[in-house]
C-alpha cells in the first residue's frame, strides 16, 4: 500500500493569505484544495492574526498535513510591515506548531525558480505551470491560493531549505525545477499540456 | 465580593522572552509571577518559536489573564530582525487568541514614562519602581522578566493602545505616569518605599 502525504502550502499576507493542499501517493501528486482568507475587511489587527490562527488550526485539523511549506520573504519594504509580517507568519506556524507538523520555508524566488526553472516568473506563469501540472479546471481569483500551492509542490519536488535545519541547504534549483522535472518525468504529466 | 483581574504581561524577543502576571483586586495590585523563557540555547528558529507557543499555551492555561499586554517595538534595527520579532510575538499573541483573551500593546518609551514618569529610563530604574510597588524581595536575573510585569502594571495603569482598537488612542503619558499615580494615591503604595 502507498503512503499518503499531504503537504500545506501557505502565502501568508497581511491582506490575503493563501494556502493549497496536495496529496502525494507514491509517484502520483494531486491537489486536495485551494483557497484564500480575506484579511483585508477586517478591522483592525487583531482580528486578522485570530482569523488567521483560528482558519489555520481548523485547516490543520481537517486535513492532518504531514508538513507545512511557507513562502516566505526575507527581504522588504519597511520594518514595519516587516514586523507585521512575521505576526502573520507567526501565527499561521503556530497552528503547526500546536500539532508538531515540520515547517519549510522557502523564499519566492526560489519558488518560481523549483516550479518554472526561472526565479523571475510571473505569477501568472507560475498559476499556469501548477495548472498544467495538477489539472484543476478553474484558476482561482486570487494569485494568492496558487503562490500557496506553488509552495507546497516547491516542496514537494525540491525538499529546500527547512527551519529546522541549523545549517542553510543549498538550493539545486536548476536540477530540482519542475522544467527539468517535467523533462525527465514526461509519464509524470497529465496528458492535456 | 472584588473580582480579580489578571493580566499578562509580555516582552518577546527571539533569545530570552519574559513574562509576567499581576493580580488586581479593587485598588489592590500584587505579583503572581515572572520569569523568562531562555531561547538562545535552542538550536534554531522553529525550536524558537515552537517553546514560546508551547510555554505561553500553558501560562495561558494554567492562570487565565483576562487580558495581555505586550512589549511592542514598532521600529527596530532592520527588516530581518523584525521579520523575526514578528514571528515571536506572533506565536506569543496566537496563545492568547487561542483563548480569546484580548491584547494590548504598548511601545518600550511608554511603558518607561508609564511606570517611572520617564520614558528615557534604564531598565534599573524600572525594576527598582515595580519592586518598590509590587513588593517582591528577589530582582530577577533577567531584565525581560521585570520588563514583562512592567508592559502589565502599565496596561493595568494607563490602559493604552489596544490593538483591537481601529484608531490609535492617543496616550497621556504625563498624567497616567506611576509616579504621578503614587503621588495621587499614597495609600495604594507598600508601606516600605
Amino acid at each position: 500500500m502507498e503512503t499518503e502525504k499531504i503537504i500545506l502550502g501557505v502565502d501568508p499576507g497581511t491582506m490575503v493569505m493563501g494556502y493549497g493542499l496536495i496529496s502525494q501517493k507514491g509517484k502520483s501528486l494531486s491537489i486536495i484544495r485551494m483557497g484564500v482568507l480575506k484579511l483585508n475587511k477586517l478591522e483592525n489587527q487583531a482580528m486578522k492574526l485570530k482569523t488567521i490562527f483560528e482558519r489555520m488550526l481548523e485547516i490543520v485539523e481537517e486535513y492532518k498535513p504531514d508538513e507545512m511549506a511557507i513562502e516566505a520573504p526575507f527581504y522588504g519594504k519597511n520594518v514595519q510591515s516587516m514586523l507585521k509580517l512575521g505576526r502573520a507568519q507567526g501565527v499561521a506556524m503556530a497552528a503547526a506548531l500546536y500539532r508538531d507538523i515540520p515547517i519549510f520555508e522557502y523564499a519566492p524566488r526560489t519558488i518560481k525558480q523549483t516550479i518554472t526553472g526561472n526565479g523571475n516568473a510571473s505569477k501568472e506563469q507560475v498559476s499556469k505551470m501548477l495548472q498544467a501540472m495538477l489539472k484543476f479546471e478553474e484558476m482561482p481569483k486570487y494569485f494568492d491560493a496558487t503562490d500557496a500551492l506553488a509552495a507546497a509542490v516547491c516542496h514537494h519536488l525540491d525538499r529546500g531549505k527547512d527551519v529546522n535545519y541549523t545549517k542553510k541547504k543549498q538550493h539545486k534549483s536548476a536540477a530540482s525545477s519542475w522544467a527539468k522535472f517535467v523533462e525527465q518525468n514526461p509519464d509524470r504529466l497529465s496528458k492535456n499540456p
